[in-house]
């Protein structure tokens, strides 16, 4: 029988973005109300608390931008950790990179990572089945705390909105420890929300990794489904702003079948910060 | 009596992108339905046929990146074209800089222009009464057709979609009309649409402008009320890629009270072209 198909919608702040589809599976996890649903326009989505994270006709505009600045620009690149992540699209991404020898992903709730592989199995690509992947169902801001100094080539933060389950994964004591556990060369990034929707909480981040790294750079790119559309992530290290810098031999080789990452496309979206957060960071 | 407050949405393609709110006017014009709202999140706005067109505090992401790259760029700027933009904004923005003569704004739609001063002033602001515009209430492609060779310094068309009224101005004849009646020195600029959302037509726009003029780039911006938030506009020189090229004593006057618009975010919108276009395109 034919679902009957209806709006999905994420409100924020006045404003609705709405696909046209279906609920496929609903439950609440115990850290959160987890959905999939099936879209006419973008294919299967999961939304966390009712808001948009993922869809898979439009999942490369979120992960190919937080993972390649970083892993085309880390000096070494042996060692990677994922802070949640849980649909395996920054996992895939990573793992694209040859030189990856390990990828720790640490997820906070089993159910994202069990849902993602049943119902979004090609956002987790072949990531679920590589030897190099070590899934952790464990509390990011924990598994930072107890990581080795200098133990990680890259560190990506791939989190939901700063509530929730993801509150912890946005102050000083969390980055501060993403900076104790980052190798000299190493590149940190983190989705750092859209400088329309979540203005403050982006000028707050973008702040205060620069207080804690010596170099970050915010970096603005497109992702339809999240509040207005217009997102950011945000780049740091310890030795020079590497990050805007990307390996030509790496970058060739991953942009070949990247949907919109290419060495071209991420300087013009390091360049294009708005007029009005430049005034607010200087 | 407090107004009964619900959703405003355009829907188009299983997608939509809705603002809570009320409507304050409705009317078909003949040439097109007319609908003004009062939303909660960005103040007064305006719908053409259903597709959002601007809404007061959102209009300046459109506005500041169709106006400055042109009018930063080109020689001289004694006679701006405006074909389009009956809600005043774009006029608005030309009239900011001091060396404009003459401003020509050529609307199809009276009750665009007339319902937008009624109800949108701050978005046209001092152009109604600045002596240098001056409206015609006329069809712009009866214009570029009649207007003389050669005979303005910057030619913008800030239209709606490609469909109603504005059919005529996304086709070979048309352009060619722009570009014999631009003068040398001069740029043209024109919204080309969402590379996400409008993608063949984008693409579309692209390849045909390139072939009339010589020169023509695309800029990726953000208007997150139009489909998917990620739009275009696309600038035309005959003497080489002018419009790439600020000059530095118009931009620094400019930017100055802009909220998108700098030499920093128009080189980086600029280079921001995703890959897939840029395959597309190459």
């Amino acid at each position: 029988m034919k679902q009957t198909e209806s709006w999905i919608d994420e409100c924020h702040q006045g404003v609705r973005y709405g696909l046209k589809g279906h609920t496929i599976h609903e439950e609440n996890s115990g850290f959160q109300q987890i959905t999939i649903i099936e879209s006419q326009r973008y294919g299967k989505g999961l939304l966390l608390d009712g808001c948009w994270m993922t869809a898979e006709l439009q999942e490369k505009q979120y992960h190919e931008c937080l993972v390649h600045p970083a892993l085309c620009s880390a000096a070494e690149l042996k060692k990677i950790l994922i802070i949640g992540g849980g649909d395996g699209g920054t996992a895939r991404e990573c793992l694209r990179h040859k030189e990856v020898q390990q990828v720790d992903l640490v997820e906070i709730d089993s159910r994202v990572v069990e849902l993602s592989k049943e119902y979004l199995p090609q956002i987790g690509g072949n990531a679920w089945e590589d030897p190099r992947l070590k899934l952790n169902i464990n509390d990011g801001v924990e598994w930072v705390a107890k990581s080795t100094k200098s133990s990680y080539d890259v560190v990506l933060v791939d989190s939901s909105d700063p509530s929730g389950p993801s509150e912890g994964l946005f102050n000083e004591s969390f980055f501060k420890h993403c900076h104790r556990i980052l190798r000299s060369g190493g590149v940190f990034g983190i989705q750092s929300e859209s400088p329309e929707s979540f203005h403050q909480i982006h000028i707050d981040i973008i702040r205060l990794i620069r207080e804690i790294f010596e170099y970050a750079d915010p970096l603005y790119g497109h992702v339809p489904m999240y509040p207005s559309g217009w997102w950011s992530w945000t780049f740091a290290a310890k030795d020079g702003s590497r990050y805007l810098n990307p390996y030509p031999n790496r970058a060739k080789e991953i942009s070949k079948e990247c949907e919109i990452w290419s060495t071209r496309w991420q300087k013009g979206a390091f360049e294009s910060m708005p007029a009005f957060i430049e005034r607010e960071l200087n």
